[in-house]
Formats: C-alpha cells, structure tokens, sequence
C-alpha cells in the first residue's frame, strides 16, 4: 500500500481540497507555492501512462477543476501542472500556482507553512471547487 | 495566429511526431532531453485549464500515446510531463524522457542537436505511435 494510498484510506492525515469516486485531490506537504496540490487516482498505479485511457482522461479532468478552484483561492498567473514520478510510486499529477516560469521548478526552496494555514488554504479551495 | 498555430498550418517547420483531427505533437527545438515532445491542441487557447473538458480529455489521452512512442524510442525511466504556459500563448504540454527528477526542471541547459539527428528522432517516435 503506497502513502498515498493510506492518504486515501484516512490511515495518514491530508490537507484534503476534493474527492471524486476514482480520485483524490491533497495539498503537497512540501508546497512550492502556497496552493500546491496532488492530485491522484484511488487506484494504485506507479507510472502516470500505465493509467487506461478512460482514467487519464477522467483524471485530466478533475485535476482541470481542482486547478479552477486553486486559481479562485491562490493569486496566480496560472495554475501550472506537472507530472514526475520517479519517487513515490503511485501516480499524481502536481498543480502549482504560478507567477513565472520559474516557480514550476522542484528544485526550488519549498515553503514551510503552519497547519492552520494549510487547513485553511484546503478548505478554501474546497469550497471552490465543483466536479 | 500563435507560432503553434503556424507550425501546425505548415507555415513555420516543425519535427513532426504525431498528428491527430485536434491534437499535434512535434520537438521541441531546445530540448531538455533527446525526444522532449511538445503536445498542442490545434484550437488556439492560451491557458490550458480553459480547454473544455472534452478537449483536455483528449488532449491527455493523445499526449499519453505518444508519450508511449517516446518511450519506445528513448532511453528513459519514465516520461515526465508539464504545463507551465506563461511564455508561448497556445497551451502546450511538455513531455520529457526522464533519467531522474531533476531531469524535468526548465532552468537546466538546453540540448543542441544536429538536424539530422532532430529528424530521425521524430520518425522513430512518429513510426512507434498508435493513436
């Protein structure tokens, strides 16, 4: 069972920001911006294109809404989005609020912010959110 | 008339990996690695959350076949992805053949690669893709 996975399950706490049937949207512990978020599928698959073409096109689509939401509740350019891979093994895609190119940058400094902050950022997008 | 729009009139030149009624895939010319792919939609959009969800739909399943081609053709552990969005005004999805994490980062030097060797890295993943 990946972290992600026990995320899902309620085992491991999460920043939740939106839940659909087949996935699962958190706020990335270890934000790049205020309003990094994760999206990923319920279904446990390690690398994003091993996913069938019915769930990556489902997933695209969630994420599209998660990301209309964080863009209502994190001032932002645009809500870039990014898919890696190569460490946890359970697919997500990354959504990060933009103001240039060079924030969609994993080697960037990531921000440390307080639980009470990251609480209210989830509950905000949230409540923005609409599948 | 963005520059992607001209690439996909004919207008401007491109090494060319796949093509769909909607969707076209080409190199992108300062590639951060050997087969760095870029994904369009021939409709012009700026911001690519603002594709409806058909189209982001089918614009991921497409970017997924053909990340499966460069794969096929490259070298890589997986085939990352990422949409930053803020120079080139016509949403664009980066597909880039990965080594490790950090190989998915835009402030990393550019490749230069003869044209001779852009071609032929364009026909290996134009002959592996299946729509």
């Amino acid at each position: 069972m990946t972290i992600f996975s026990k995320i899902v399950a309620g085992e491991i706490p999460s920043y939740k920001c939106a839940e659909s049937d087949n996935f699962y949207a958190f706020l990335d512990i270890n934000p790049l911006a205020k309003g990094h978020t994760l999206v990923i599928p319920k279904r446990e698959v390690d690398y994003f294109f091993d996913l069938t073409d019915r769930e990556i096109a489902e997933m695209q689509v969630f994420a599209k809404h998660v990301a209309q939401a964080i863009k209502q509740v994190c001032p932002c350019i645009k809500v870039g989005q990014a898919v890696l891979g190569l460490e946890v093994p359970h697919a997500h895609i990354h959504l990060v609020p933009m103001q240039s190119e060079g924030d969609l940058n994993f080697a960037n400094a990531k921000l440390q912010l307080a639980p009470e902050e990251m609480q209210e950022i989830a509950n905000k997008i949230s409540a923005s959110f609409h599948a």
